[in-house]
C-alpha cells in the first residue's frame, strides 16, 4: 500500500470525507463516533482524523475535512464480508477468508500489502454506504503515479480498481482489432477514392471482423477478471446502490436489513414515463435531422448556381453545425436520462446502470446513425455518404476531446494558479511535494469523475462508425485508431490531473456493453448487407430483375446473422482452464455447504441485531433531514 | 416406497442385474462381492439376492438374475453424495445431508419414505454405474400403476423420475397451447377452403403465438424443477457416462479418479467424420425429394389427360409414398447418428445427448420439411402445398402411432403367451398377481424404452408443421391436438406396458429440445412473414412495384425478430421467487465456504484410495475383457 507521509496522519489516509463548513457541531461528532465505532455496536470500525489547516489557510477554508482510514485487521475482516475473491496458494481464485488467510498467495507476515490499494478503498467506500447515509467522498490523488499506455492493465488496476482496468483494456484491445481494417483501409483509400462500388470486398471483410472481435474479447475479459477474483464474486454481495430508497424491510436473500422498493410501481414508471419521454425525444432528433438535410440541398443548389471557393467551403458547414448540435443534444439528453432512471430508483448500481445505457445508447444511435442511414438508404448518394460520415467523424472526434480533458484541465489549471502561487517560496526550500493537507485541499475542489459510462458511448459510438460504413469510406478505421491512440493519453491524462480519484468498483466485466457492442454488430451485418447489395458491382449480375438481386441480398443476409449466432453458441465466453477452476469452487462450496448442519441462523440473528441500530438511525435521519445542514449538504451533494 | 411381496425377498429390490447364463462362477461371485463390499473400500455397500427359479422353470431359464436394493441408511448418504435436493423446513430447496436431515420437510422418523422410489433407484444405478463396469439393468415395472392424462405431473415423477415427468408436463402444455390455434383453425377451415389468400392474419397469430408459448414454457418447467429439486443441482455433480472409456486420470473439477479423453481428438472426429456424413445424407434425402416431384408431376400429368376416379386417388400416392419413405429414412439415419455420436466418446451423457439430437434434428428437419419449402417457395403453389402438408402430417401421424405402440405391443403380447399361460391354474387357486420371480422374468424379455428422444423428435417436428405452414391449413393445429391426446395414452400405455421400466434421471429442463424449438420458433417467423409476403391480398397493396413489397416483408420481419429477442430479454427465464430462493441458496453456500478452512482435502486422499482400488479392477477388467463371457456381455449388452 503507497504510505503517505505519516508525518501529518498517523495511518494510511484511504478515503477524505468533507463536510459543510457550517455543519453542526454534535452532528460531525455523532457522525465521527458512528464511523469509529466498533462493528458490534453498528459503527463502521474505521479510523478518522480531522485535517488540520494547510499553510496559509483562510478564514473561508472548510475545516470538516477528515481522513478516514482503518487498521490492516478492520480491512482484512471488511475484504472477508465482501467475499473479496484473491488467489489461493494451488493457484485458484478463493473467496477470501481470515480463518485461512496463510493459504492465500500474496499474504505476507501479517498481510500488509495483501490488499491492493484499489480495495482497500472499496472496502472502507462499502463500510461508509452501508451506514445508510450518503457521504460525497474522494481520495488523495496521488498524481504522482503516471498511465501511460503499454503500462500493465495490472497496475491501473492495483490503482484505480478493476472497472477502470476493463476500460482501458477494452480501449487497447478495441484499438489493436482496429489496425488489420486500417491497414487494408489505407490502400482502398488511396487507390478506389472515386470508385464507390469496389467496397463489396470491404463489406464482407467488416461483418467477419465485428462477430469475431466481440467473442475474443469476451473470452480476454473473462481471463482478466479471473484473474481479478472479480469474475466469480456472487451477485448476491450487491449492496443496494447509495441513491436507492425506501421503507426499510429484511432483504430476502441476504437476511439484511435494507430499504425495499415495489418492482411494479418502478416498472410504471420505466413504461409510462420514461419510455414516452424517449420516443419524444427521438421524433426530436428526426426532426432536426429533417432541417439539416434541407439546409445541404439549400446549400447545394446554391453551389450549383454559382461554384465558388467559399461556396465549395459552404458544402461543410451544415454537416459541422448538425454534428455540433448533435453532440449539443447529446448531453442535454443524457442529463434528463441521468435524472429519470435516479427517480425510476433501482435497487442496484448495475441495473442502475442498465438502465441509463439503454436510454443513452438508443437515443446516441439515433441521433448519430439516423442521417446516416437515411443518406445510405433513401437517398442512396454514397459520395455524400461518405463526406458527411467523414465530417461526423473527425468533428465528433476533436468535440469529444475538447470536452472530456482540455475544457475540465483549463478550468482546473485557473483554480489551482492561486494553490500553486502559494506554495512557491516553500518550493525554493526544495520540498517538491505538498503536504498532505494542502494536496487534500487542492484535490477537494478537482470535478467529480462520473465513471467510465461517457468513455464507454463514444467508443461505442465510433465502433457504430466503422463497423456500418466504414466500406464506404475506409480511412474511418484509421482515424479511430489514431483517435484511440490519443483517447488512451488524454484519459490517463485526465484520470490522474484532471478528476478527483475516482472510487474502484470490482467489474467482472464491461456489463452492458458487451451486449450493445454485440446488437451493433448484429445491425452492422444487416446494413453491410444492404450496402452490397445496393453496389453497381452486384446490381451487375442482376441486370434484368431487382427482385431477384434483392431476394438474394436477404438470404445470404439471414444466412450470415445464422451463422453469427452459432458461431457464438460455438466459441465458448469463458476459456476452458478457467470454466474447470470455476466448476471446481462450485463444487467445492456445495460440499462445503453439505458439511455445515443449519446455514447461517447464528449470522442472521448477528445481521439483525446490527440492522436494528441501523434501524433508529435511518429514522433519526428520515426525521432531522429538513433541518440538520449536514443532511442537506448529504442528500444534495 | 412401494413395497415388493416381501414374502420372496428380504428387502425392497429396486433394481434387477442379469447376466448370461454361462458367466462363470467366480465371475459371478466377484461382482456380487463388489456390489455387497461397504465403499470404504471400494464397494457398492448395495444388497444383493438371487432370484430362486419360477414356477414351472425351464433348463434354459437364465438362473443368474439378481435383485438388487439397499438399506435405508445406505440410500440415504448416496442420495448426500449425489448431492440430490429436497425441500427444506423453510420451504425452500436445500442440498440433502444426513447431518440435518430431520430439517428436511418430508423426514419422518428414519426417513421411509423420504426419497421417492425414482431416485432411489437412481441412487443405486448410480452406484452401480460408478463400479466403473456396464450392467445392462433393468427395474420390475410395477404394471399396476397407470399413467392417465390429467394425472398430476407429480406421480409420474415419482415413479419414472423428472425426465420422464417433463416430457409429460411439455406434452400437456403444448397440447394446451394449441388449442387456441385450433379453436381459431376450425371457422377458417369451414368457410375459406378454396380461398388461399385469407391467411394473413392467421400467419400474424402464428408468430406472435409460437414466440410467447416457449417463454412461458421456460418459466413454467423453471418453477417444476425448482419444486423437484433439480434446478438447484450442480453440474460438476455429473459423472461421465457409462459408455465413455479413456485413459485413467483424475477429474480437474471433482478430483475423482475417472477415464480421460483428449478433447480435440473429439472435435476432429466431429468435424471430419460426423459433418461431412451428415451433410451427405443430406444431400441424398434431397435427392429423393426430387424424384418424389418427378412422380407428382408424372402423376397430375396422368390425371389430366383423363380424370377418374383412380387417377383422382393416384394423385394422393407419390405424398403417401414420400411420407413413409421419409420415415424410413429417419429411422435408417437415426441409427447411423446413434453410432456416430456414440463413437465420438463424450464424457457426459447431457454433452452425448445434445450432439445426437443436433444431428438427427438438423437431418429430421430437412428431410420433412425441404419438400414443404420446395413448393410453398420455389413452385409458389399453395393448393399443392396445403395437400401435401396434410398428406404429410396424417401418414406421419399414423405411422408414428404404428411404430411406437402398436408394433411392440404385438411383439409383446406374443412372447408373453407362453409365461402367461403358464400360471393359468395358480389364476385359478385366486392369486391374481406373479409372484416377484416370475414377474421379473416376465419383464426380463421386454423392449429397453430408448429414452424421451424420439417422443421429443415427434413433438418437435409436430411443432414445425403447425407453427410454419399451419396458416395455409388451418386445420394442422386441430390435427396435432388430436394426435397428443391420443399421443399421452400411448406414451403411457407403452411406458407401463410394453417397455422395460426406464431409469429415472433426474432432468432440470427439457435441455437441448427447448433451443431446438426456438430455433423453429425463429425459422417460423421468417417463414410466416415470407408467405405473408407472397398471398395476394398483400400483393394487392403493391400493384406496380414488387421490389416495395418485398423491402416491406422484409423490413417487418427483422422488426419481428429483434421484436421476438428483446421479449426474450424482457421474461425472465425463472419466475421472480424462485430466483430468490436460488440467490439465498447461493449467498449460503459462499458463507460457508468462506466457514471452512482448507476445503475438501480430506475427502480428496478419500476418493484416491477409492480410485486406487478401482483402479485394479479396472486393468483387471480390461486384460480379461476378451475370455470371460461375463464381459463379453457387459461391453456388449
Amino acid at each position: 500500500m503507497p504510505t503517505a507521509d505519516s508525518s501529518s496522519s498517523p495511518f494510511d489516509p484511504l478515503v477524505v470525507l468533507e463536510l459543510v463548513s457550517d455543519t453542526k457541531e454534535e452532528a460531525v461528532t455523532w457522525l465521527l463516533s458512528r464511523i469509529r465505532d466498533p462493528q458490534q455496536i453498528g459503527g463502521a470500525g474505521l479510523l478518522v482524523e480531522q485535517i488540520g489547516p494547510g499553510v496559509g489557510a483562510e478564514e473561508k477554508d472548510n475545516l470538516n475535512l477528515f481522513l478516514v482510514g482503518a487498521s490492516l485487521e478492520r480491512l482484512l475482516s471488511g475484504a472477508e464480508d465482501l467475499g473479496l475473491f484473491k488467489e489461493y496458494n494451488d493457484g485458484s481464485m478463493r473467496g477470501f477468508t481470515r480463518s485461512n488467510k496463510h493459504n492465500f498467495k500474496d499474504f505476507k507476515g501479517d498481510g500488509d500489502g495483501f490488499l491492493s490499494m484499489a480495495e482497500c478503498q472499496y472496502i472502507v467506500k462499502h463500510e461508509l454506504d452501508t451506514l445508510r447515509a450518503k457521504e460525497e467522498t474522494h481520495v488523495p490523488g496521488y498524481s504522482h503515479v503516471k498511465l501511460y499506455p503499454g503500462k500493465s492493465i495490472n497496475d491501473i488496476r492495483h490503482y484505480y480498481g478493476e472497472g477502470q482496468a476493463l476500460y482501458f483494456g477494452f480501449l487497447e484491445y478495441f484499438t489493436f482489432a482496429l489496425v488489420p481494417m486500417a491497414l487494408f483501409g489505407v490502400p482502398y483509400y488511396l487507390f478506389d477514392w472515386e470508385d464507390y462500388d469496389k467496397y463489396v470486398v470491404f463489406a464482407g471483410f467488416n461483418v467477419v471482423w465485428c462477430t469475431i472481435i466481440l467473442e475474443l474479447w469476451k473470452r480476454f475479459s473473462a481471463s482478466l477478471a479471473y484473474r481479478w477474483g472479480t469474475l466469480s464474486r456472487k451477485k448476491a454481495f450487491e449492496e443496494p446502490r447509495p441513491g436507492f430508497h425506501g421503507v426499510l424491510g429484511f432483504n430476502p436473500v441476504t437476511g439484511r436489513e435494507e430499504p425495499l422498493y415495489s418492482n411494479t410501481k418502478r416498472q410504471l414508471c420505466i413504461y409510462l414515463v420514461s419510455l414516452p419521454f424517449v420516443l419524444l425525444c427521438l421524433y426530436l432528433s428526426l426532426y432536426f435531422m429533417m432541417i439539416y438535410f434541407h439546409m445541404e440541398g439549400w446549400v447545394l443548389s446554391m453551389h450549383d448556381q454559382d461554384p465558388t471557393f467559399w461556396t465549395g467551403v459552404l458544402l461543410y458547414i451544415p454537416s459541422i453545425i448538425y454534428a455540433v448540435v448533435i453532440e449539443a443534444i447529446n448531453l442535454v439528453y443524457r442529463y434528463a436520462a441521468e435524472f429519470l432512471t435516479e427517480w425510476e430508483n433501482h435497487r442496484l448500481e448495475s441495473s442502475y446502470q442498465n438502465h441509463l445505457v439503454l436510454k443513452v445508447l438508443v437515443f446516441n444511435f439515433f441521433n448519430c446513425f439516423a442521417s446516416l442511414f437515411y443518406i445510405a438508404f433513401v437517398i442512396q448518394d454514397m459520395a455524400l455518404l461518405r463526406q458527411s460520415l467523414a465530417t461526423l467523424l473527425i468533428t465528433s472526434q476533436i468535440l469529444n476531446q475538447v470536452m472530456e480533458a482540455f475544457l475540465p484541465y483549463w478550468l482546473q489549471r485557473r483554480r489551482n494558479k492561486k494553490m500553486i502561487r502559494k506554495f512557491q517560496k516553500r518550493r525554493a526550500f526544495g520540498d517538491k511535494e505538498l503536504p498532505l493537507a494542502d494536496q487534500v485541499r487542492l484535490e477537494a475542489d478537482m470535478c467529480t469523475y462520473l465513471g467510465t459510462f461517457d468513455d464507454y458511448l463514444e467508443l461505442f459510438l465510433l465502433f457504430g462508425y466503422v463497423s456500418l460504413f466504414s466500406c464506404v469510406y475506409p480511412l474511418a478505421a484509421v482515424l479511430v485508431v489514431l483517435n484511440n491512440i490519443t483517447e488512451v493519453y488524454s484519459d490517463a491524462f485526465k484520470m490522474c490531473h484532471v478528476f478527483k480519484r475516482p472510487f474502484a468498483d470490482p467489474a467482472a466485466n464491461i456489463g452492458v456493453w458487451q451486449l450493445a457492442f454485440e446488437t451493433m454488430s448484429v445491425i452492422a451485418v444487416v446494413t453491410n448487407c444492404a450496402l452490397i447489395g445496393m453496389s453497381p458491382q452486384v446490381k451487375a449480375y442482376f441486370p434484368d430483375s431487382e427482385t431477384q438481386l434483392i431476394l438474394w441480398t436477404v438470404t445470404i443476409e439471414h444466412g450470415l446473422l445464422a451463422f453469427k449466432f452459432i458461431l457464438t453458441f460455438l466459441i465458448p465466453d469463458v476459456p476452458k482452464h478457467i470454466q474447470i477452476k470455476l466448476a471446481q469452487l462450485e463444487f467445492e462450496s456445495l460440499e462445503a455447504l453439505k458439511k455445515k448442519g443449519k446455514p447461517l441462523l447464528s449470522q442472521h440473528s448477528g445481521f439483525i441485531a446490527v440492522c436494528a441500530e441501523l434501524l433508529c438511525f435511518h429514522l433519526f435521519l428520515g426525521t432531522h433531514t429538513t433541518r440538520l445542514p449536514l443532511w442537506l449538504a448529504l442528500l444534495l451533494l
